[in-house]
């Protein structure tokens, strides 16, 4: 287990990675006038609004989904030069570089149009990460913890795998393209929270925290149901809709088809599904994933 | 008043006149496949997918909003010809000319980001609209009845003024590019509702209405607080988000800024804002629009 000892020292904020998630990018504006509220007196933070392109267009991304273009592979193909592939290398570059980043904490802000209230993803388990989570748990008793942690940070493809230590925060639901106050108001109370909890690591000043803490470890991710032609054919099932992180048991509803008849889950465990009904991913035909409840020791 | 005494002999079923909006772009499939699902004895039924373009695109539209292309100038002006400048010329030829159409009435499916519920927006209150809101509301208590007959029918510019008679299904929450069965069930089945008043109005079989009903009659959209410059500076207050339809009374908190200041509404009626923060509304900055409570005779 990869413990942090020493401090962090540089902390970036990074909102609009997804042009239409627009709580981080009306954050950043925020902050920007009102730079008060992320400044903390341990380390330094700067603000990156990550794809302005996408925003100004209305849009999730212009070419491809530059959350998913950060692998160490992909970086360093230089064929690979549409336009998110070179913000995330030019990101890669103001940040990185990734496996040896002058960055120590990213921060990622991001909406989704699911039920997930205010989420903590977390791309590693570690003593740092677990310690955080509780912090902000006990801070915000709605938040959520997911661990995405089935590979190591450097292997993911996100964003903020470019430094050693980071999270995703990712609140909702909130259709695309619209501010909501109350997923905006979260996304900063979580930030906050965040912040104070790096700020109160480097000075030795940490709270007694709960000695262990609920969370949601990711498992599968599972598709819309398809003809043989690859077209939908049916929906998530109304039970499921807006039911994240509530238990799905095997043989429950989990889709309806488009002629009415009804899916059951045929999974052997106790699901938590999240991200259902998730809009951006139509374009692959997924219908949610899934996690099992865990508990963590801190 | 308008009283249709006539038959209806010919409906016509619009979906997709927004790209992104899905729920009539899935039932019209639906009903490709089942087509017993929307015939009835009295009258023909056709179906059109008015906008497959922007629906492949993804978006709302290409070039501009297809349902506000059905004004007679711009019909009748051949020097507009974008896209949905020319789908407007070729649907008014296909299910009008617009004054003189060979469809009696068309129904057209939306679907909002806005927490509206099902709801039947009717552009004029002559009898016979009024009977088939009093018929839907009998049949389905959850409907919301809202009335835009602040202009003619002929005045309006949206695609279902083609016919004389005519309504827009407009249902949500939904964002934007996603199925939520809950939405789409409540399209079928008030689409189902109003084929059926139409069926008993042509054979004389109407059973007995009550005598009047809610609705709410559309006064005046509000824009989203801006600066100077037109830059936005603030969202819809939290408690007014997701409150379609609940009063807002004057000195109410209606928006708040991203310093952190509320805005309360300074008019003198109590209004019902709907189509609260609807994400496609963004492009004018438009916050919601207010309609006044009103009780209608039938």
């Amino acid at each position: 287990m990869n413990t942090r000892k020493g401090n962090i020292n540089s902390v970036a904020i990074v909102g609009g990675t997804h042009g239409n998630e627009f709580s981080g990018i009306y954050l950043l504006r925020k902050w920007q006038q009102l730079p008060d509220a992320i400044s903390r007196s341990s380390f330094s933070v700067e603000t990156v609004f990550a794809n302005p392109k996408a925003f100004d267009e209305n849009k999730r991304y212009l070419d491809c989904d530059l959350n998913r273009q950060f692998g160490f592979e992909d970086l360093n193909n230089t064929e690979l030069a549409n336009y998110e592939q070179s913000r995330a290398k030019a990101i890669n570059y103001q940040l990185g570089p990734k496996g040896d980043a002058k960055t120590d904490f990213i921060i990622d802000l991001h909406n989704t149009t699911s039920n997930m209230g205010p989420s903590l993803i977390l791309l590693q388990s570690d003593a740092f990460n677990r310690k955080m989570a509780a912090y902000v748990k006990s801070k915000m008793p709605d938040a959520v913890v997911v661990l995405e942690d089935q590979v190591s940070v450097e292997e993911h493809y996100f964003l903020s795998s470019i430094s050693a230590q980071g999270v995703i925060v990712e609140v909702g639901p909130q259709p695309q393209s619209v501010i909501r106050q109350d997923v905006l108001d979260w996304m900063e109370e979580m930030t906050g929270h965040i912040l104070d909890y790096i700020d109160l690591h480097n000075t030795d000043k940490l709270p007694e925290l709960p000695k262990s803490f609920e969370a949601f470890k990711y498992i599968e991710t599972l598709k819309l149901p398809e003809d043989e032609q690859g077209e939908r054919i049916g929906m998530v099932h109304r039970n499921v809709q807006d039911a994240d992180f509530k238990p799905l048991c095997p043989g429950n509803p989990i889709f309806t088809l488009f002629d009415g008849s009804v899916i059951c889950w045929e999974g052997d465990y106790e699901a938590y599904p999240h991200f259902i009904n998730e809009a951006a991913y139509y374009d692959n035909n997924l219908a949610m994933s899934l996690a099992k409840k865990v508990t963590v020791e801190v």
